[in-house]
């Protein structure tokens, strides 16, 4: 389990984990925790409503795609369904699925009221579906351990069985429903998103569509820039005022300033209230970056709950703090503690927590195959220190640590990218991508109409699968905007399946 | 190599292969060359014409869909190619791949003239693709008697790795010649027809349409009747005249009866000129069936030489040889030897005959992991003894004989099937599904127009994949009609391509 627990506190949650490939050093370098390890967050598992669901095991195979005997082996898949508004088969009443993202599927479920908010509208079926090796939906035995300890089994970990996974349970579960007729929509956010939309690209025979919510399909080696992600989030801070984002651009060179200065760590360490007796400078940094991504990632209209605790508009909350703030350790600190301490009850933070509450350690091993997403480069106008994204960096650290070298060009083999727009056009349909642009990740996302059915819904004020969430009374107008428009096209599929079911039949 | 040259000796080329699971016995049962192995032709591998290719091989990836160590190792995949008619790559000339069938790519090249013949109009550069684990791409160090040694190796060969396979040679090939905006066309027939529209199907951004012929897309568990195949080739035959029919209808019992005689063995010995010394009545009637399904697939309307050299027409021949034959056994001699010795060169026939010049040994292993495609029941009208195609028979075969149970259902898992219309009208464009329907494996094929760009071409007199064969000056009409509304479409294509290039630029 060394390895394991090792790796995943570099991991934060959902896309997040991408990211820290490319920023858990000062200089934005790859680095595993073998050395300074990354400070990150307690995630707590909080669930903002009483999500009521089923809880059903299905016994998948380990290998769709061969058919050596290892790959006949089964593991039992998790995942999760709930009936209560569901039409029924005989009204051929639709079942929306949401394609598991790299965690526990509870969680992604806990934070996607969106579908549970619209079933009763649609009489739709739910059900969430648990990505292989991450939550209870562990091969071999469901064991960690054995799942993880070695790449001749975390091999089968790949978005390709995952998305073949999905199709296998669904049309199993349909017909077991005596349902082949109700039709699916698929729901996603995230990497979850991005499987959503895939699915309804390499499956269309069992998705009739896709919400694909923040998907960054196209952040891969040639499609984006690796910077456009820190240019994101320092175009959210700077928006707020200039000298917020001064401040933050600043503030390593300080913090290595002071470290370097006798009694300067201690001087850290005070003013971050930090539980740990020794801290190094890289590993405080890490803990502020985090805290500035992960915010501009959730800088939701309204209170949440999906990481930690957070007030509406989180980045202009910190933009205050550093206003208010006494000196610029102080205001870092004021700024770091909304994000890690909004419900006031840590009595210090821990630069070296290493918990994995979400279950999310395995996107490592996904980092280091197939999502190849440079992230994590900046500009001069950065807020973060200037650094370039390095394949080779990448490279030589999975093969350091995992023992594997990554196969940069396969997913947009696989799943295209390239001129998305040219190729999707004529051969896909029935997509929404969502994305909001204070989201870093919208960077790499579709942002642009490709046709009348592939469809780019873009909020200015939008931040990480904002639309997923449940709504609340304060809402703004543009989100329930949104939410609506999404509501809309979802319908006129279904009507649209419903349509051509009948001419069909 | 004990293993895959006893069964190869069931294999006959491209989709025929499917069959001897079925045919291979008296009453239509499955059955492995444990006990009395069936007799085939000698197939020679001639061309009809002098085809112009380089030969090149392509480093290929063993497993695209999992990162396990040994996924990582690579094999030489072969390719042929042909840029004597390229317009180029700064011309944005189109591409024209053929998705490699079950067999040595030479063979399916030189038996699809249509391209060539096709290339100068489109200014294409020709490509043809082997299909791993035939032909001379032979994963595990090109030695198949490694490869084919047991499920941990050939378990590599499936669809779904032969498409990514494809895939992945397309998209670096254009790199290679700074083509990546040159349009892709592909093409196969057969089993190469199903890897066509699929490819079409799942890899959109790779190629812009497909022709696919004869591709029996829909024969699979629980799409068609097991007994299509068998009620077309007697159609065919019954077509021509009803006591053709009749005398093939009674033709089994008779051989049985004459078998149980003393010296009826030496009568059917003497009378169908056999080699062999010894023989059963099985043997013989299985020499017989491949004859009469295999002309019926091959019913071309000119002189051919795609398995055997055959004149035009050849059913008719046949039917014509049985009302000039002197008494039964010597009508269906007659006829028989059409098929098996048309050139006259053929002394005696072997029945147990088990070379596999094309090298198509490998659909064995395929039909029994994913390729479960019920074929061989017949109905009380068949010309074959009454039977029914049993999936159980198949699955106790396969397991007896490598090893391995079938996944029946993955396919249309993977590539869907059920519903095809209802699904693939709005997720996907740009196939062309021809068939003939004198072709029996036209029962599994897509035989309605599904929408505007997935059209279905249909010949009522046509065999199997004759669209793709080179021209002669003795083409009937129908037959040049539906080349040219092949091309017509195709041109479409690329030039709705290159329009939707321009405004995309």
């Amino acid at each position: 389990m060394a390895i394991l627990f090792r790796f995943t506190t570099i991991i934060l949650f959902s896309l997040l984990s991408l990211l820290c490939f490319s920023l858990t050093s000062s200089h934005f370098i790859p680095r595993f925790p073998s050395s300074p390890i990354l400070p990150e967050l307690k995630q707590r598992s909080h669930s903002a409503q009483n999500v009521p669901y089923k809880t059903k095991f299905f016994t998948q195979i380990l290998d769709h795609f061969n058919f050596n005997p290892q790959s006949y082996e089964t593991f039992q898949q998790r995942y999760l369904i709930n009936d209560t508004y569901w039409g029924g088969a005989k009204k051929k009443a639709p079942i929306f699925v949401y394609t598991g993202n790299e965690g526990n599927i509870e969680w992604f479920t806990q934070n996607t009221g969106f579908m549970f908010e619209k079933a009763p509208h649609f009489h739709a079926l739910l059900v969430f579906i648990e990505h292989r090796f991450y939550g209870k939906s562990i091969p071999f035995g469901g064991n960690k351990n054995v799942a993880y300890s070695d790449n001749t089994k975390l091999g089968y970990l790949s978005s390709t069985q995952a998305l073949a996974d999905y199709a296998t349970l669904i049309i199993d579960l349909k017909k077991n429903l005596s349902a082949t007729q109700s039709p699916v929509v698929v729901f996603g956010g995230s990497y979850g998103g991005m499987l959503a939309a895939w699915f309804r690209i390499k499956y269309p025979h069992v998705a009739i569509g896709a919400l694909a919510s923040s998907a960054p399909i196209l952040q891969f080696m040639g499609l984006s820039s690796p910077d456009i992600f820190t240019s994101i989030i320092t175009q959210d801070f700077r928006g707020e005022s200039e000298n917020c984002y001064k401040i933050i651009k600043g503030s390593w060179k300080l913090i290595e300033e002071v470290a370097k200065k006798h009694g300067g760590v201690e001087v850290l360490r005070k003013t971050f209230r930090l539980c740990n007796k020794y801290i190094d400078a890289s590993a405080l940094e890490g803990w502020l970056r985090s805290a500035w991504i992960y915010t501009a990632m959730t800088d939701y209209p309204t209170p949440s709950n999906f990481l930690n605790p957070m007030p509406a508009n989180p980045v202009k909350k910190m933009c205050e703090a550093i206003e208010m703030g006494k000196n610029t350790l102080g205001k870092l600190y004021a700024a770091a503690n909304i994000y890690y301490n909004y419900s006031g009850t840590e009595t210090c933070f821990d630069l070296y927590d290493d918990s994995d509450p979400h279950d999310l350690g395995g996107w490592q091993w996904q980092a280091c195959t197939e999502m190849i997403m440079p992230v994590g480069g900046s500009n001069k106008e950065s807020m973060f220190p200037e650094s370039e994204w390095s394949y080779e960096d990448r490279v030589t650290s999975c093969q350091s640590f995992f023992n594997v070298t990554p196969r940069p060009h396969w997913i947009t083999t696989e799943f295209g990218g390239h001129d998305i727009e040219l190729f999707l056009k004529r051969s896909a349909s029935n997509i929404i991508f969502f994305n909001g642009l204070r989201d870093p990740w919208s960077g790499g996302g579709v942002l642009k109409n490709i046709s009348e059915t592939l469809v780019a819904i873009v909020a200015k004020k939008g931040a990480h699968h904002v639309d997923l969430r449940y709504s609340t009374k304060e809402d703004p107008k543009w989100l329930k905007d949104v939410r609506e428009q999404e509501v809309k096209i979802i319908a006129s599929w279904i009507s649209q399946y419903y349509q051509d079911l009948q001419s069909h039949d």
